[in-house]
C-alpha cells in the first residue's frame, strides 16, 4: 500500500522545517520526505530482510512457496547474512573515521603537518598509560609515538582484545569471553563478517549474530572509541560552553558555510580558516560581515561539543538548510551525507565540496584534503565560498526563525568535574533514587517518523520520571531546538532530577557528542560498574534510537546490547523474516549477554517499557523496594 | 517468465552427475537445480543490482518511476555500491583464509602445535627473503617468526603497500599508485570498501569501483597469495603427479569421507588421521577394506595437487555425492559449502561435520578444530565416520561410473621444474608462435548453466587453437573427468600446443591447485612480464570464468582486470542496472588498468573473443605480423 501524501506539518515537529518544506515545494526542491513516498510500499522481501543477493545462482527470496535460496540457505541464514553485513558497514564507518585520527596524530608525531597539535596532552598521556604505554618522564611525543603504535594495532590481526577492552568491567569480559565475543581487531572482524556471510560459511544464524556483536563491540570499544579519544586529544576535550541551534544560525548578512558529515579533522581547519584575516577582508568586499560557520550532522556535533559552533540542523535538516538559499557552501567529510544534495545545491547557487578520497560525489567540486596541507585546502575552500557571496540571490533568501541556546560540551570528563571531580555525588543521588537512571538517547532522523517527535517526546517524558538523559548525534539538534539542553529545561523534569541538575546547573538532558561519542557513554556505563564493583547490565541504564535510520546506528544499537544496555529502537532493522534472528534479538540475547532489543514507535510507551526496565534494575540492587 | 523444468540432460554433461540426478529425484533429496527454477524469474531490481538495503530509510529500488532512493542515492551509486560489497565479501573470503595459515605458522613457530611443521624451508626461505626477512645464517624457525610479523602486517593498517606488490612489475605498480589503487592492507581495503559504501559516503560509482578494484588487488596480491604461499611451507609445494576424479573415487568397500570447503588445514589431518593405524583397525572390524578420503571443490583440490588425493567433484557435485548413499561423513572448513548439504546428508546415514567457528550450520557436529589440536580432533572426526560405516544401507548405495586419470600438481615451481629451471623455453615458444598464450580458466558451477559444458566447451576450444590453459577451482574436475588434465589430451590440441607439451611431457591444460591458487597464476604472470620487460597488460594472457557464481570469483575476475588481463566471465555480475558501471567495466577499465570485462554465455564465442585478444597482444608484441 503506497504511503498516503503526508502534510508538511506531519512531517516534522519544527517551523524551521516546516516553513523550509515549504519553500523547498515552491523551489522544486526534492526532499528525503517526497522520496520516500516514491519509494512505498517497500519490497516486502527486503524489509524482512529474506532477499539475498551474496552469489550469482540467485538473487533469491524467501516466501512459502521458496522455502530456501538456491544454495540452500533459509530466511534465518538469509536474514542473519544480511544483518551481519548491515552491521559491517555500521562498524567499518567509525572505525575508519577512527582510523583517519590515528593517521592524523601519526602525521603531528612524524612532524609532516603543524596544522594540527596535541591540544590535550594530559588525555594523551592518560590513555597511554591505560593501554601499556610507559608515560613517565616521558616526552609527549615519544609517548604519542608509542600510542599510536598500540592504536594501529588495534586495527590489525595480533592482538588477542583491543586495547580499550582494559575500561570494561571483568564480569563482562568473562561473558564475552565464553561466548566468543571479544572484539580482536576491528577490521578483522570487519572482514570475518564478511567472510562468515559469504556463501556457504557461516550457516548457523545465532552464530553468525554472535560475530555480528564482536563487530559490533569493535566498533565501540575500538573504532569508535579510538575516534573519540583521538579527537579529544587532538582537538581538545569538551567543556561545558553556549551555542545555538535551528536554521536560524544560517546568517543572511555573512558568508555562510556548512560542515556536514562525521569527522572533525576537516571541519577544524574550515573552522580555522574563516577566521583569516585576508578571507574576512574578502568577504568584507563581497559585502558581508563576515564568514560564519555552521553544522549540520555529526561534524556539527564535533565542533559544536568543542568550539561552540553553531548547529544548523539534523539529518533531515540537511536539504532544508540548502532551500534557504543563503549556503555559499556545504563542506563535507563522510558518512550520512544524502547524494540528493548534490542537486539541491544545484537549485541555488550553493557550492558542494567534498574532502575525502572515500567519498566522492559526482559533480561536487573535490579536495584531496591531507593533514600535510589541510589549513592550505581549507582556505581554498573557504575563498570558495566567499567568492559565492556574491551570486547569493536575495529573492530567493528566506532563513526561519531565531536559534535556540543550547548548552554543549559534556564529555566524561566534564560530568566528573561538574561533580567536583568524583562520580560519588551523583551515584549518591541514583542510590537515593532523586535520579532514578540514565537513557542515552542516540541516533539519527528517519521519514518515516515525524521529524525528531519520538527523539523529543521520548525525552521529554523520561526527565519527568527522574531519568537523566544523555544525547548524542541527531538527537542533539532535536533535543536542543525544544530547549533541552538548558539548565532551565529542569522545569520539564520530575523533582528529583530538578533538585540534582538544578544544585550543579546542568540541563537534565546532556549533549556528549557526535555519534562515535556514543563511545563516552559506555565508557561512563564502565566506570559506575566499576566504581559499583558491579556488570553495566546491573545498571539502571538504557539505550534508545528511536528514529535510527543508519547501519552505523544499527552497531550502536548492538554494541550497547552486548554491553549488556537494553535498547530500545524506534524500528527494527530488516530482520523480521525470520524468527530465530528476531526472537534472539527482542529475547534471547537477554540470555546471553543479560540485554536485548525492544522495538517500540510510541515515544510514550517506549518511555515506560525503558522505565520499567530500570525501576527491575533498581530493584535488583535494592536501591528500590518491590 | 518462470525458467522452464529442464531434463536431466540438461543440467549436466556428466555421466556421474546424470545418474546421481536421477537417484536424487527418487531418494527425494532436493539439488540446486529444483531450487532454481523455484527461485526463477529472479527479482529484476536485485538482479539488475538496483535495490539498496544500507539503511532503513529503505529498502529501495530504481526503476523508472523512482529514479532516487530516500537518501538521493541514482542507480549508478547503488549499483557500484552493491557492486563494491560483492567484491568485499570474496577478498574477505579468501583473506580471511590466508590468516589462518599465518596462524597456523605462527603456533608452529611458537611451538604450540607439532601436528603442523614446515614442510617446504626452501620455500619459506625463498619467500622471506622477496618481502625483506633477513635469511642468511639464520634458524629457520626464527626467519619463520619475522615472516609471519611481515605477513601479519599485510592485513593491517600500517603499509602503503602489502607485500607481495614486490613481485609485480613496476610500470603495473605505477598504474595502480596513479589511480589509487595499491593495496595497503587486506582488512584495511575491506572494511574501507564497507564505510565507503555506507550510506552518504561514496557516491560517484566510478571512485568506488577504483577501491573495489583495489580490495580485489589485495585479495589477490595479499589474502590468497598468502593463502598459497603458506599452504606451501606448511604443507609442500605441489610437484606434477597423479590422481584420480569423479563420483567414482567413492568406494564402496571403504569407509568414505568427504572433505570439502576451501582450507588444507584441516582437511590434511583429516587425511593423516585416516593413516591411523587403530582406526583401519576399526574400519576393518567394521567390514570396511579402509578408509577412502576424497575431495570435493577447493579443499579438495587442494590435497589433490599436494597428495593426489582423490576429487569427487566440484560445487554442483557436492549435493550430488552424498546422494551415492556410500558417504560417511562429510568434514567441511568454509566458504561455497551448500548449507543444503545438511537435508541432503539426514536422507542418509551421512554425518556433517563442520570444524570451523566461523562457518558453523544449524544441525550439523561441530568440533572447533584449533592448531594445538588438530590432529587428535581430527581422528574424532574419522572415528564417527568408521562408525557411521555399519549404518550404510547397501540397498540405497549406488555408486556412478570409473573415475577418470588426471595429472596435477603444477605450482609455478613445478612449471618452472618441467621446464629444466628457466622460463626461457616457454618463452621461446610462445615467441614461435607454438604456444600463442595462456588462459587461466577458473572458478565455479553456476546451474543456471549445463553443468561444465562451458568450463569444457572453452577449454577444449582454446588449446585446439595453441593457447594453454591454466585451470584451478572447479575447473580443475572439470577439465580432469574430461580427459583434458593427461598428457594425451595433446591429441586434443592445435600442432604448436601438440609439440610443445608433448616433449615436455604435460597436459594442454595444467592444473595450478585452488581458486587461492588463483595467486599462482598472476605470480606466473608478474615473472614472465618481468622477464620480458613488460606490463602484464603486455602479454597474451587471458583469465576466464564460464560459470561462476561466487563473490570470491568476482574479485579474482576484478584483480585480473586490475593486473590489466582481459576477463572472460560466462555471466554478468548484478550490476547492469546502471550503465555507468556497465560502461566501465566493459570498456572504461580498458583505458585505466588496460584491461576489462567480457561476458559472453556461449564457451566457443568466447573462446574467439580471447583469441582475437591474445593476437592483439601477440601483433603489438611483434610476435605476429598484421
Amino acid at each position: 500500500m503506497a504511503r498516503e501524501k503526508r502534510s508538511i506539518e506531519e512531517k516534522s515537529i519544527w517551523p524551521d522545517a516546516r516553513q523550509m518544506l515549504a519553500k523547498a515545494e515552491r523551489d522544486g526542491v526534492e526532499t528525503a520526505w517526497d522520496r520516500l513516498e516514491q519509494q512505498t510500499p517497500h519490497c516486502k522481501f527486503c524489509e524482512l530482510g529474506t532477499t539475498c543477493r551474496n552469489c550469482v545462482m540467485g538473487p533469491c527470496r524467501i516466501s512459502d512457496k521458496m522455502k530456501r535460496g538456491v544454495c540452500g540457505a533459509d530466511a534465518d541464514v538469509i536474514v542473519a547474512r544480511n544483518f551481519g553485513r548491515f552491521i559491517a558497514g555500521g562498524a567499518a564507518g567509525h572505525s575508519d573515521h577512527g582510523r583517519d585520527l590515528v593517521e592524523v596524530l601519526e602525521a603531528i608525531v612524524e612532524g609532516a603537518t603543524t596544522d594540527y597539535q596535541i591540544r590535550d596532552e594530559a588525555k594523551l598521556i592518560r590513555i597511554a598509560g591505560e593501554v601499556g604505554v610507559k608515560t613517565e618522564g616521558r616526552a609527549v611525543m615519544e609517548i604519542a609515538r608509542d600510542l599510536l603504535e598500540v592504536l594501529y594495532g588495534d586495527f590489525g590481526s595480533r592482538k588477542k582484545e583491543v586495547s580499550f577492552v582494559c575500561r570494561v568491567p571483568a564480569k563482562r569480559r568473562a561473558i564475552w569471553k565464553q561466548l566468543g565475543m571479544t572484539p580482536r581487531g576491528v577490521d578483522r572482524e570487519i572482514a570475518e563478517m564478511m567472510h562468515r556471510t559469504h556463501m556457504g560459511c557461516d550457516n548457523d544464524a545465532p552464530n553468525t549474530l554472535i560475530h555480528a556483536a564482536r563487530t559490533a563491540l569493535a566498533d565501540g570499544w575500538a573504532g569508535s572509541m579510538i575516534g573519540t579519544e583521538l579527537s579529544d586529544v587532538i582537538f581538545g576535550t569538551p567543556t561545558p560552553k553556549m551555542a545555538k541551534v535551528n536554521l536560524g544560525v544560517i546568517r543572511k548578512d555573512q558568508v555562510n558555510i556548512l560542515v556536514h558529515g562525521h569527522n572533525p579533522v576537516v571541519s577544524e581547519m574550515i573552522v580555522a580558516a574563516a577566521q583569516d584575516p585576508a578571507l574576512l577582508a574578502r568577504a568584507k568586499a563581497a559585502g558581508a560581515t563576515g564568514i560564519n560557520i555552521a553544522g549540520l550532522c555529526c561534524t556539527g556535533n564535533e565542533i559544536l561539543a568543542r568550539r561552540g559552533i553553531p548547529m544548523a540542523g539534523n539529518h533531515l535538516m540537511t536539504e532544508l538548510a540548502v532551500v534557504t538559499g543563503a549556503v555559499e557552501a556545504i563542506v563535507v567529510d563522510y558518512q550520512c551525507i544524502m547524494p540528493s544534495l548534490i542537486p539541491a545545491a544545484a537549485c541555488y547557487h550553493t557550492k558542494f565540496i567534498t574532502t575525502a578520497d572515500k567519498a566522492k560525489f559526482t559533480g561536487a567540486i573535490h579536495f584531496s584534503v591531507h593533514p600535510e596541507t589541510a589549513l592550505a585546502q581549507a582556505k581554498e575552500i573557504v575563498s570558495i565560498a566567499v567568492d559565492g557571496f556574491s551570486k547569493r540571490d536575495p529573492n530567493r533568501v528566506e532563513i526561519p526563525g531565531e536559534p535556540v541556546d543550547i548548552m554543549t560540551g559534556f564529555s566524561n570528563e566534564a560530568i566528573l568535574a561538574a561533580l567536583g571531580g568524583s562520580l560519588a555525588p551523583l551515584l549518591d543521588a541514583v542510590k537515593a533514587g532523586k535520579v532514578r537512571g540514565f537513557v542515552g538517547i542516540v541516533g539519527c532522523n528517519n521519514p518515516k517518523f515525524q521529524q525528531d517527535s519520538c527523539n523529543v517526546g521520548l525525552a521529554k517524558a523520561l526527565i519527568e520520571r527522574d531519568i537523566m538523559v544523555l544525547v548524542t548525534g541527531c538527537v542533539t539538534t532535536a533535543a536542543g531546538k525544544a530547549g533541552l539542553l538548558m539548565p532551565e529545561a529542569i522545569s520539564m523534569a520530575g523533582p528529583g532530577l530538578k533538585a540534582v541538575c538544578g544544585s550543579l546547573g546542568i540541563p537534565p538532558v546532556l549533549h556528549m557528542g557526535s555519534c562515535v561519542d556514543n563511545s563516552r557513554i559506555i565508557q561512563l556505563c564502565a566506570l559506575i560498574a566499576n566504581e559499583l564493583g558491579v556488570d553495566i547490565s546491573d545498571l539502571p541504564v538504557c539505550a534508545s534510537s528511536p528514529e535510527w535510520y543508519s547501519e552505523k546506528a544499527a552497531a550502536i544499537g548492538l554494541y550497547a546490547v552486548a554491553c549488556g544496555i537494553y535498547t530500545h529502537l524506534g524500528l527494527p532493522p530488516n530482520i523480521l523474516g525470520s524468527k530465530v534472528v528476531t526472537d534472539l534479538a527482542l529475547n534471547g540475547l537477554e540470555g546471553l549477554v543479560g540485554a536485548s532489543f525492544v522495538v517500540e514507535p510510541d515515544p510514550l510507551k517506549a518511555a515506560e517499557l525503558l522505565d520499567q526496565r530500570i525501576t527491575g534494575k533498581r530493584k535488583a540492587l535494592g536501591l528500590e523496594g518491590d
